[in-house]
């Protein structure tokens, strides 16, 4: 497997995709066809979504298929070579994966090497549930699971600051609540400007530290630059 | 229908339930036995919850009855003078009010008269959804239906604000996307410190100013004091 999660596609301040492209440019290049979902947007936004990634990657020499205008977009999948699942809206996107069968396509074709590139919401569902998304469930998916390609939750846009004299919960609070209905699943809080990369069974933690929440343990930093196990421990030592 | 619909229970800095107090007291009194459903906070907490609604209620002489350990609820909730439902996830509440029949046991006996008070995730429940909610999606909840007891969606915890430095979406456009795929329902964004007092066909804004998003207008800013209908238009004129 080889996985790009990144956390978010663009820094305050910063041209789009600013941050993520060197990263992303040599994930690409040399992959001739890219098939784009860009179902995270509400459906008025996604031809301008394609267009905009489409300009982007063509940078690169590769072309951007949108999913969303294809009659049959599991087959033109299958002829690309690698897919890029945008951010937007957790629950748009994995309402339109379901209804186009692309749920069921993606996993064993990523499992196989298909390179899978997501940011944010697209990093969502590359997990075993969306349930750890901070977005407006602003319709009904018919169901919160999603491609398992990890075995973590992934809560993207991660950060500890809170709205001043705001009451809501803070993020560490609602990941907190999500562990206590599933304690044996591990929620990685990754902030923004960072990424995983996968490889096979490692990855390395691009761009800022991140933080390791388990159920009855304090949580735990990792360092960026930090190559561990795809289930989240640490490399064994070299002998 | 007599609702009393808070944003929160509690601002920063304050005594827990402090800022309802004076709105709450004399919605409850002389209501004899409070139903109050726990089932937005996690398991391990609802016992503690019910106890400090029942300290709090109890200062006016209401007895409060926890709907989460009775073995009928539906039936303990039809013995009853009034039904709180308490703040926490909004998906926890409802997969919970779904699984012990009060979803469909609470409409008819709102409707019919029986006090409604809620706060934060048991405003949303009183909404036609819960897909207003900001709550992260930690369980599988059946539907996202809720009791549609008013016409229109609540985003409680209403802030313009954001996090300074952070790329995640404002509360206004997750509301702006809520409607792009919902135009004809509106959106009331509901302040910390703030209450619906909906009684029969008509309510009054308690706290501080309201924001009503709908598709296609500007936001529409209602003063705290307002009364107006619970259709959201204004009341007719007097003659």
């Amino acid at each position: 497997m080889e996985l790009l999660l990144l956390s978010n596609s663009t820094l305050p301040g910063e041209a789009y995709f600013a941050w993520p492209k060197p990263h992303v440019q040599p994930f690409l290049t040399g992959k001739r066809r890219i098939a784009f979902v860009p179902f995270a947007a509400v459906d008025e936004q996604q031809d301008a979504y394609v267009e905009r990634m489409s300009d982007l990657f063509g940078e690169w020499n590769c072309e951007t298929i949108g999913l969303h205008r294809e009659s049959d977009p599991v087959k033109t999948l299958s002829t690309c070579d690698a897919v890029a699942i945008g951010g937007g809206n957790s629950f748009l996107l994995i309402r339109s994966l379901y209804r186009s069968g692309l749920m069921r396509a993606l996993q064993p074709l990523v499992k196989e090497g298909m390179p899978y590139l997501g940011w944010s919401a697209g990093s969502n569902v590359a997990c075993p549930t969306i349930m750890t998304t901070n977005d407006m469930p602003i319709v009904e998916a018919p169901s919160l699971k999603a491609l398992n390609l990890i075995p973590f939750q992934i809560n993207p846009h991660f950060t500890e600051a809170t709205i001043a004299g705001h009451g809501g919960e803070s993020r560490s609070q609602r990941i907190a609540e999500y562990l206590a209905m599933h304690p044996h699943m591990p929620v990685v809080g990754l902030r923004e400007g960072s990424l995983l990369h996968v490889h096979k069974d490692q990855m390395e933690l691009i761009g800022k530290d991140m933080t390791i929440f388990r159920r009855g343990s304090e949580p735990e930093v990792i360092t960026a630059g930090t190559k561990l196990r795809i289930d989240l421990r640490p490399l064994a030592p070299a002998h």
